[in-house]
């Protein structure tokens, strides 16, 4: 655990709120240009760009805005995303300095026009102004864990709607700084360590020697057909017919050729039959594995993985590579993921991602990388498919392109860019006291 | 000039997100709780509570919420206000520490319940949350004039469309540090200074010993007819039909048991004739008067208005009341503002404002304060009309409750809670360059 | 009565739908434009031509339509009025003939493009079709009384949303085949009547001899302070409160320069001192009277009156004349009828209205006549000032252009352009039975 | 042709107004009942029942209403159709009488409570009112060609979006007064006949004797590859390709029992070659054949198919049968449609179908028939794919309860059930001569 973590669940540095104003004052400017005359000849059924808000709020999912006749400009259909699914944060993730910053910020695409050419956020002149407003973002964020260790926090695109990755400028800040770097990819490696490989080291010339798998005996249970609420009792039988969807991330991760690493997560309900049963799968598959005690035992917890890691390291065996060329066409990389990281049968496309593929490849974005937006809960679609399932179709429903950023975005199935709230949220038991005591908040 | 100037314009500390991070979480909330079953019975076409956003975004002024079926829960009406305008900045600068905040915050009305019940913040269980967002933004931000004086720059309700003052907070805390603590009450006398004296001086047992007045002969003569390019030409019978204006600011202060003292902010342009007149006219009045010459001269070019507020105080004159008495029925209120301060031959209402006087008073917002929110530009609710204008009515088109702040907002003439940029914005031309300085943002 | 009733009540011969599609193909081809190019340039914020449907569905008050991105069309905001109030209505009852017709529909202004230019149906060569939908409903109906005599049914403007008389081609009919017509001018004298003469007499070149007004003791009681419910109690004292009503409409009829002749309609409840008090109040303002007993005896019943219209024709004193001269600014003839007709201390306007009637008189609709709607239950805007108010103001809130009727119409207070349906709508009770009976029409 | 040819293509006898009449009170009485208290609980995102408007109006496909606050009702989510894919248009068509009419308006579901309930226009009080204004639209209208044949016209539920055959009333008022009665079933015959035998058929208890498939050698050419404007060359080759799409409809209407006879519509720029073609590859099928030369022949032209028709009476060989039981579950009966009649490999559902399919069967709604929505260009559900396709999948996107007319819609690809207009209406060249004649609507 880092601290400060309430702050750092809270507003910590501001980076989140900067990546919203950012966000906000281009759609901002983009419904001003079109107030004013649209001279740039947006075409308003052809705009993409939408608006964010670090917030679940599922009523803003899809929204009509500049009601009201005249006061209030063009109406038009609109969208807000959550901000760690706002191109801005990836654009932040992704940049090398403030000049590189604001380069993509001004490629980003808000639209079309009736001729279906792009219009950027530079064209809108807003990219200056959203680099002011990130330049203190930029700077990445240290802190420490309970022991004193250093841990730099820095850019938060989810998993399954966005790239997954912590940004560009940090992971590059601590290879300047440390012999090894360990760098968390987000939600499933079928998700966070695909986009890592593929869009992060591929973007920031990375070469990573080792990918460490975090498993659970709880998790692979529910992969095993294991209800919540009875994944606390030993169940070792449900355990090994969860265990395939920990052998595909790690045959996944082979994929990219890099040794791989197992690191098993202890919770105090795990039986020892169950931990050893996992171990000794993982040894069978290949892979190095060891048990994490981190949560019990601080820092001392976590060095049987850290010495699998470096004896990887040691062996030196890893020749990182990415999954697929950038130069194929949009489809054969989706379909290339779908099929080597996901173990789907094929893709089907709406006429909407058919449309909007060739608009992409039409604007030139046709060699950049594809970033999934998927259910973090299934190797599929489908977030009801546990285990390793096969057989399955990827159904692609729409595409975006995210010139700024550096890639398309796929949306797979039902994943949706805004959350919802809970029947209950969270936030009705939280609380502050005076004495600045906090509940609710973990 | 206090510094750090460009962080103050940017994201300071953070308050401003905080705050709106606080309401959006009610509004998220709000909706939530219509999408799982409305058990509050929420009447979907009277919420009033907005959604807020720090931005000038004309297109969010009016906008249609919840659609795309099921996922996007009730389809309704909504709005954004600006930050400054949100009830949430409002209560922040009124509360008297953590818990009083809290306590307002639970107090926040969202809307009624189809026997026009009154549903708030607090039985949506969302103020615990909303204080914790708010733990840092209540505490006030310390920065310093170039010379090294301290002042206390927090909160921003705007002062046409909110009640206008800094935080009670914040100014109780320098009345615990200084001798003599001078406080900004935002935009025209009409509204900062009546809403500093009638609301927060109100409120928090404030009893002010002077008022000063900033007066400039630019301003006054744009009073008189010039149009703004030809401002830096001396004109003194322009500038004398410009001071009706002053004149009516003078003798509002005056209303309030407070000695006046216009300090003249000089400019460059301005002949000695014309600050003359100035002078001149104002001592005539029966006012206190100074040149303030801080712009060229820093704390020096300040003493002479320091001097006279310093006489002032000696000479201990001061009998400060509020202009009205909260008991009166609300119109009562507004009529007497609208009289006494704006020089208004009466007041008309909307039928929407009819009703929700009606309502507010049915709900025991009767004897609260009136917030007014009107145009800066002129005593009246026409911002076309300079100088001092009479015979004129100010038409209320609405009013909203705001029982966490602890009054009702009355919107004058055409204000808008949403201002949108202007057809070249400012942000255009801001740029952040690579050795961090800044361009445009002054 | 006249015959059939039922039909009348129902379809018809299918008037009514053919000016719906006519009005709606005109709507159907302009956001058809603006899907394809909006070649004509209009600007979507400034697009006045609604939708109309012959439904009480306040649902369609006020709507977003081209919703679902690409499919729809262009989002913007519209609303449905009700037939009756559609301009294609009435065009169809001010036309000459179907050349005429097509004119006045290629006329009909929908909108502006972004420079304030109007675009009109002709441009988006909607009127042929127009026409050819509305050339049997161009033709006079002709129906029976239960007598037999025979009565043309022939339009329906509603007198307080439209110009409220039935069709020039009817009247002309009527004029060509009989010594006198009878017209009937709907709703309230101070509507019906004041539009007949100054917008169908003016463009039907129509001098009529004389005006019958038709009053009713129990309508008198009501304008006195009677409650509904206690209608059918004789009370002189409140129906001589209410007189001032009826004295209202017979001094504004003789504006227009023509007799007045009261028709005192007998109903069963009233009592002889109150007809008595009616017919003696209606001789001492110097109009003619009679009683008209009609619904109890038939064509007999309505004798009395008749004479009293043969008397007026043969003494020929009429001596018509329009009340206002279009050539009068818009305002001025606003004002004019305000004053005169509704007996208003003046007129106020929105700022939209305010924008509206600059706009119409640069378009060269300043010289046109003016179609005021207005509630039918007062003389002033306010549909609860009931006998004959003073000293109130009417509140235009909106104007729109009839290029193609010839007007411009002025919204005043809170009229509707689409009425509601009642809480226990009266269609619940209606039933047709197998033998054709017909349940709740009535 | 059938004259009055002009009135069948405008507004007829009315029936389609009055239909849209009908619908639109239902929908105005829901919006109402929401409004005055929703009584009956409906959940306002769970309304399936849309608005109706006989005009091809795209940008009315998908809209917001009730908005304006409370002046315009609970805001949500609408959307109209055609008048003729209303569901009361399907409702006229399939009722016996007047009261079988009322009983099934006052079936059709208008959407769901809360707790997944269905909301009927019986339970809103809307049926009797409704069926009042249907009470002559019920009556069928009896037209006549050219040469004076009695022709019966009546209904128009169109053959893709609706169950495609004119009213059982006509058929079987045909059926009493004739020896012979000839329907038509709209649309390609893996549609309008489809639903003609599976739905019309079997609620009515008919029990047709024989299948008349019209076919033109340009459409067999088209379905061969040829474009529009190659269509009047003579090309045998393609007309060979595109025969498989003859021999689908043929081998289709066998399945149900009947024997098929081509009518082969002869038209100026046929071939001798290419007729002789289509007739020796009908006879290889099995089925009759022969020339139809009814456009150029009158009736005359039309004996040759007319013997073949009363042969194959004769020949008496006709065992009807519908395609399945519809005991089945309605996903069964789907994939049996699609696999029997459009020759698809199987069907996929969307999870708005599956859900909607689940709500209906929860509903009794399981064992009616399905009325497929499809394009009616294709075998499949994608206009392109033209001939006879194999190897495709149909996609249901989406399920509507039709509870009054008794079966459940199964919307298949993007069909519409709002068609747009063309780039260039045809509107744009109707017009109507002062003498009567017209132009432009044929």
């Amino acid at each position: 655990q880092v601290v400060p973590m309430d702050e750092i669940n809270l507003h910590f540095t501001g980076d989140f709120h900067a990546i919203a104003s950012a966000h906000n004052l281009l759609s901002a400017m983009l419904d001003n240009h079109l107030h004013h005359g649209n001279a740039l000849g947006l075409d308003v059924r052809r705009i993409t760009w939408p608006r964010t808000m670090d917030m679940n709020d599922r009523a803003l999912r899809s929204i009509v805005i500049g009601m009201g006749g005249l006061n209030g400009g063009p109406t038009r259909e609109d969208r807000f995303v959550i901000v760690p699914g706002s191109e801005v944060m990836a654009i932040l993730c992704l940049a090398r300095d403030l000049a590189d910053l604001e380069l993509r910020l001004s490629r980003i695409i808000v639209g079309l026009t009736r001729d279906r050419k792009p219009v950027t956020a530079g064209e809108l002149k807003a990219s200056g102004a959203m680099t002011l407003l990130l330049k203190d973002a930029i700077l990445p964020n240290l802190v420490q864990t309970l022991e004193g260790g250093p841990a730099l926090v820095h850019g938060g695109p989810f998993g399954n709607i966005a790239h997954g990755c912590n940004s560009l400028v940090a992971t590059r800040l601590g290879l300047g700084l440390a012999d090894i770097v360990l760098t968390e990819a987000g939600f499933g490696a079928d998700l966070g360590a695909e986009k890592f490989f593929d869009i992060k080291c591929r973007f920031g010339d990375l070469k990573p020697d080792a990918a460490v798998i975090v498993a659970t005996v709880r998790a692979l249970k529910m992969n095993g057909g294991v209800k919540k609420d009875a994944l606390g009792t030993p169940d070792v039988a449900a355990l090994r017919r969860g265990l395939v969807n920990l052998e595909g991330h790690v045959q996944n991760v082979a994929k990219f050729g890099l040794p791989p690493i197992v690191a098993l997560n202890r919770f105090t309900s795990d039986s020892e039959e169950e931990l050893a049963c996992v171990l000794d799968a993982a040894r069978s598959w290949g892979a190095r594995v060891a048990l994490s005690e981190v949560w019990a035992r601080g820092g001392a917890g976590g060095e049987a993985v850290a010495e699998q890691i470096l004896a990887a390291l040691k062996e030196g065996k890893a020749d990182f590579r990415p999954l697929y060329d950038v130069a194929l066409p949009i489809k054969e990389k989706i379909e290339t993921i779908a099929r080597e990281i996901y173990g789907a049968a094929g893709v089907d496309y709406s006429s909407a991602a058919d449309k909007a593929i060739a608009q992409c490849e039409s604007m030139g974005l046709g060699n950049t990388p594809v970033c999934m937006a998927k259910t973090q809960y299934s190797f599929s679609d489908d977030a009801t498919k546990l285990g390793r399932p096969t057989g399955f179709r990827i159904t692609v429903r729409d595409v975006y392109p995210s010139a700024g950023a550096g890639f398309v975005v796929a949306l797979a199935g039902d994943i949706m860019t805004m959350p919802g709230l809970a029947k209950v949220p969270a936030a009705e038991a939280m609380r502050v006291h005076a004495d600045g005591t906090i509940d609710g908040l973990f």
